[in-house]
């Protein structure tokens, strides 16, 4: 039985490539994303047809159980996950703190912060039961640093990222991976940046930043990364690192 | 008409003291914390008794609309808030992951992040349309590193260092200061450590580390290092800030 | 006889009126700069005017033996050196990495690093000797970020940074007070800034941003900040904060 | 002919295996360090033996021209150096103040600051004229944090640091790779910590923590890590992340 990589947030950037790169090197893909059952079976059969074994799930992880009930039926009908990747985003563009309600701001929270500590309690006690594991968590440059516009999504980043560290400081010494990746830019993603643009726009960029200039990050380039971050040995571990295109401007940067 | 003062999370350590040396500056204090009227109407007292203005409520932060309708209120019957001090912790002691439960997880989210979200929300519109006050956050360690059984504290201060980054960029242009002081330190105050440790313990580490030897951070000390920060000229400002005991470690060394 | 606080880069910006507002304090203000003996003596001057007590030194801190020697004889002709603010700056504008020379990148850690390094070798065993006493560094923005064209300063301001902590690690517990003090924003200096930009663009960039619309950073104000920190109790210091007017944009802040 | 990659401090832990598995990935291998012959022909040995290209120098970093001449010499009779790996240490373990010379703080600075300071001036226009390269450094926890008695080791380390943003920061967006590997813990290497703890301590630890229990950091390990981020696509670039073993505590925790 191949081990199985799990991905929550398996949508047509990051998430899908990762879940790609995962099946090539072995694993079963279990793919997770909240709508667009026909992508996601496109993901799956491109999977298939390379010779690679994969799953998909439509599921709404802002809703009671959701995750929970994945987990459960993924661990007994497919197999342990070894390696859990958490890759929901909840960028919902700038905002004045006046046009930030309530609503905004707890969802950003349930999603970025809250249903990590879900699919973590979920998860966590099957892997130290194994001895071992990897959670690969995505995050964004709002995770370090509060931007204007961004309460709800900083405030929800900044909340993942801290319960990364105490997830490591608890479940590292028990040999189990915690990992936060840091997309410090724009990806070259259709379903967030795509979205966040409109079509028209997100196409001038990706033509005059991107794909001529590798000026937008390549989500099949991030999979590599995250693939080997989970192939590293218990000896040398990485628990943060950051990831931008070349020409991109770190986050210190002015 | 004295300026206000208000203070969220007024107990018998830094949010009394804060309220209290503000009352001395020539504040109106407002102090609301969640339970021991007692001890709250002998703060108010004390104020008063020194000359100065105080006025005291009990309120529950994680109820709804608590906080907008005091802060409505204290506006309409008091004065103008000038000094806003969100003070409320959020602490409850180490947990492994499967002992924290979701509701904890949340709750701790709910005073830690969101209250602070609900607190500006009401208070800043009306500093944006005076041109001017001070947003004041007390923020522990956990809101810079997740140690082991600090989940649910360190994803909700993580979240609220984050928001305090975003409402200043949004804010600070428009005259507003908004600073997070990080407590990193044990402090001389009974509602917190106080209950944390038992009233054995807490006099023990009072007698061997704090009142002899200034090992612990006194709560009236902090209170004047709020008092500048409140006071700085808005073309020097402070955005944040570390405190401990000569005689702690900080958060980064070993 | 007063407690001395002496100024190591006493300039007509921050060094200057820090030593003002310890004179104010009721210190004996000992001013040491570089160059400009006119200036030095009409600031000596104004201290006195206002009934201070101040004496001004000539001093080339790249030199062998003139920190020490100062001390030295500070200690020994004026008194015991209370607080000691080391405010040297090394900024000498942005440079390609082709065209900052190894002279510069040695003149940099010079001034920025080693200086402060022998700086703490005179001052900190006396101090602990005494049992008391505090060092007050500035720190430019560079010492948390290295930015395009800054090798030299960031090198060698990152250093100094490493050094606060480290000294901090050490003599903190031993009850002196060490704090980094960190100028994340343009100053209305005529000394550094004003040499940067020249006289005319600088005059410009008072006019517009600075003198009516505070988005300079006062150093006078800036003074405020480093006496308050100075007369934090043992039990609740300070060892790091950041300044910067309202209007300036935070370095974490894109 | 193979693309170099020149490793400088290429002892027998980290520096070594760097350059082994760059030579195992099709590189020439150039390896530079300090003293003991021997073993650096061992080195260039066993990786012919394995079928790889190294050649081996031993080059006092400290010394005038070492470096600058070293690059020269490869470039003329090696070939491009497409990946320079700078992996000098500067521990000299820990030291009061008092203990700490003016010549050993100095002596840190460079060989931590100013040696990679001139590795960078000889080795980026040569990278910049072909529009492409990497720079990998390593750094220990000092170059993020200052412990007590880490004054030389600390400000040296945060120097490269910094140092290390700044060329990025150059050099990034001219298509050359700069990256800084954080070695947050024990490594598994003696010529280094093995010279610190002695030959029975560093034993004793090696069996109890390291090789049974996965507790030291794995040079062999360490050099997979530094392979795969030389061989980022540039559209996905990390420029610092940080390893340790899984059963250290990361230096933020306590």
């Amino acid at each position: 039985m191949d081990p199985v990589c799990l991905v929550m947030g398996a949508g047509a950037g990051i998430g899908g490539s990762v879940g790609k790169r995962f099946a090539q090197g072995g694993y079963h893909a279990v793919l997770c994303r909240r709508s667009d059952d026909q992508g996601l079976q496109r993901l799956v059969q491109d999977i298939e047809a390379e010779g690679g074994a994969a799953s998909g799930f439509l599921l709404n992880a802002a809703e009671e159980n959701s995750i929970e009930e994945r987990i459960d039926a993924v661990e007994k009908e497919i197999g342990p996950i070894e390696v859990a990747v958490f890759n929901l985003g909840a960028q919902i563009g700038d905002r004045h703190l006046a046009d930030t309600s309530y609503k905004a701001f707890e969802l950003g929270w349930r999603l970025a912060t809250f249903a990590l500590f879900r699919f973590a309690s979920a998860i966590m006690p099957r892997m130290e039961a194994r001895g071992h594991g990897t959670l690969l968590v995505t995050s964004p440059t709002a995770a370090v640093r509060g931007n204007a516009g961004q309460h709800s999504h900083a405030a929800a980043m900044g909340g993942r990222r801290m319960l990364c560290q105490s997830l490591n400081a608890e479940f590292g010494p028990k040999g189990i991976h915690v990992a936060n990746i840091l997309i410090d830019g724009a990806v070259d993603a259709p379903d967030t940046l795509g979205k966040l643009l409109g079509p028209e726009e997100f196409q001038e960029l990706r033509r005059t930043r991107g794909l001529e200039n590798d000026g937008l990050i390549l989500p099949e380039r991030v999979a590599e990364t995250y693939f080997h971050i989970a192939g590293q040995h218990r000896s040398t571990w990485t628990h943060e690192l950051d990831l931008r295109s070349f020409s991109d401007r770190p986050w210190w940067n002015h």
